[in-house]
Order: structure tokens, then sequence, then C-alpha cells
């Protein structure tokens, strides 16, 4: 068997590279989603979906599109969070690469202030489900599920292969 | 003194891309665990081991081997824990990487669900030791311990030079 | 249009391969201020930031150089946290690289432990402005506030577009 070419070699760096790319963009996307939640910056985050992208928050609905992902951070539950002092902390989530496809999934905690402290709002089970059109990374499907002992929140830890 | 040449040059960026595609590769190892810990998946998370892997749990013992390491996520606390809802996050680790072989430091949280919310019910500092086998990487061993004010936790959050 | 040649692929590979390098050692050094803070090792935590780096912690002060900042960790509420037992758990942060500056932004969270587990006594933004010296990232500023509900901590988290 003989050596690659460099031709060969540039083709394979230039894949390799590529896909550590992809993954870097996934995981910074990933890391915007808190802070432009507690600063209430709700047409930010709803760019961060597909224009026909899916959030469904357990127990506050499925929500479909930017209007209503954006409408979730400018009233009610998330106005009250962002008065009192919230932090929307994503934990490092497990990335699977499918060229311009991807799943993330992870833990999510939500912190709100307390009068001593903070307390652990809500502890949740991601999964984000990526793709990339134009040469963005964007959501096209977050579910989130409250690890409350359920097996429906359970199954979106499940990892692929 | 002359410029490196074309070989030169990719050699370089095949090694530098190795040792990222490395580093990636234990970040995601280690984001698996607490995504296969909450599903209760102990056969995939024994797997994150080496055959004669060690994870020692600060209070309960020492656990050598994939029978041993699976054993503790299919009864006892942990069902109890899975019972009640359940989220191991595991924060970002500072990995120091050498060759085949590579060191992890950080820290991770367990949150238990309650009556009225979830509580940080475990603190820990957390050192992980890897090696790649076969060009997969596999942890060696696992050392947490709560972070109780003790010496003996906080030793393992040092950092190499 | 031609396709690139080899020396112009190589260009373009090396300068790729340089920012996600960067990335990855802004995030490793980020990744060693808890395990750093937590283990009580002052020098090393001071010699993160650069020679005239600033350390702004809402509530206790705006703190400029290594002696200044070492300080924090060896006197008052830092030590009354390890002797009780704490976790300075630093999430992942959006990290934006221009060149051989960087800013990163995200959440912490100080467990600090009880009688009866550990609770989440502290959590704040983070806003860290980062540049490259000699080949070495090091942090030029860091401002960290807690999530009070205030503008203040609000406004750190805000991205670049």
């Amino acid at each position: 068997m003989s050596s690659p070419g460099p031709e060969d070699r540039l083709h394979a760096l230039e894949t390799r590279l590529a896909a550590l790319e992809d993954r870097e963009a996934i995981r910074n996307l990933i890391a915007s989603y808190g802070p432009l939640a507690d600063s209430g910056n709700a047409a930010a985050i709803a760019a961060l979906w597909t224009d026909g992208g899916v959030y469904e928050v357990g127990g506050y609905g499925e929500h479909t599109g930017h209007t209503a992902i954006a409408a979730l951070f400018t009233a009610g539950t998330h106005l009250d969070l962002m008065q009192d002092g919230c932090a929307h902390l994503i934990g490092p989530q497990h990335i699977n690469l499918h060229g311009d496809h991807a799943t993330a999934v992870g833990h999510s905690c939500v912190f709100r202030r307390t009068d001593s402290g903070f307390e652990a709002w809500r502890v949740s089970a991601n999964r984000w489900e990526l793709a990339k059109d134009n040469g963005e990374w964007r959501i096209t499907r977050r579910s989130n599920r409250p690890l409350d002992g359920s097996e429906a929140a359970r199954v979106l830890l499940a990892l692929e292969g």
C-alpha cells in the first residue's frame, strides 16, 4: 500500500477540520442560549432556530417558528424569572455530527434567586436537533423536559450508538 | 532559516489536528456520562472505562472493571435517584493531553428532585485518567469525591503544570 | 474561477486550525479557574490574568494585578467557602474570537456545602476579556456579577453580533 499523496492529505485535513469546526459552531450556538435567555433577547433566541424550528418545553407546550418561540421570552414565567434573577445554565452537551445534521444531548439547570441565595428551579434533559443551512448551524428542534423521574424525560437522554 | 516545505507543513497540520480531535473525543466521552447515567444505561456507562478501569466514588468505594462499574447503576442509591428524578451534570473539565494519555479535572453536580424543585444533592471534584486504545479514548480511572471541605477532595483538583 | 492551489490550501488550513486551537486554549484556561479556586491555589489563579489584569467581583470590588487578585483567595470569604466545602463550577462559555483578542460570556455557580447537602450560594453572569501574548492566552478582565434581577448583571451577558 502506497502512502497517500499531498492532494489526498490536503483533502483529508480539510474534511477533518471542517468536522471540528462544525462541532465548535454547534457548541457555541448552544452556549449562546443561556446568555440570550437571561438578558431577555427574545429575537436573538428565536433566531437560533430555523424558520420552522420547534421548541418543546416540557410543561409549557410545543412552539413552532420564530414568533412563537420569541413569545416565550417576553411574557409570563420568563419575565418573572428575570425579575427575580435567573441563570439558564446549559451544561456540556454530547454532540453527534452527521454531515449537515447533528444532535446534541445533555442537561440544563435554571437557577432562580431566592431570599437567601439561589435554587435549582428546573433541571431538565435536553435533546437538540440541528441542521447546517447556508453554512450556519441552527436548531430544528429542541426538546426540554424536567427530570422528574418520568420515562418521558429520560428518553431524551438516549445517545446514538 | 528557510521556511518549512509543504511536506513539513502537512505533517505539522496532521499532528496539531489530531491533538484537537483527541481533546474533542475526550470531551464528548465525558459528556456522555451524564446522559447514560440518568437514563440508567449501565452497560454503556461501564463501556466508557477500559476493561480494567477503576471508578472511585467517594463514600461508595472503589470499583474495578465493567461488571463492578455497571453494578453501581442497577441498584441501591442510583435507582433511588432515578426514581426521584436526577441529573448528573458534569461541568466543563480541564483537559491535559499527553499523546495517548490524558487527564481531565473538574466538577460534577448531581441534582435530585425534591417536593418543591431540585437540590444539589452531591457536588464533587473529579479526576479522570484516560487512555487511547485502538483509536478510542476510554477512562482508566475516575476519582470522584464530594467537596466537603476535606483535603482529600481538594487534591483531586490539582492541575498539571 | 480556478481552484485554489496547494499553497493556498495549506495556508487556509493553518489559519483555520489556529483559530480552533485558540478557542480550545481559551476553553481550557477558563476550565482551570474552578479547580484552582477550590484547591486554594492563589498564585496560579492570579497567573491566569495578564500582569495588569482586572477581576471585578460583584459585591467584592475590583481587583487589579496578580497580587490583588491572589489576595482574594487567601483570606475572608474564600477561606470560609473552602472550609465548608465549595465548587466554583464555570459553565460552558460563549466564545468570540478576534485574532489575538477574545471575549467569553456565560454563567458560573458557586456551590457551598450545608448541613444537608449543597446550596447554590452564588450564581453569576460572567464576561471574560482575553488576550494572547507570546502565544499564551490570559485574562485581561473578568467581570462577575450575581444574577439578582438587576440590569447591571444582565448586561454582562450581551453577545457580540
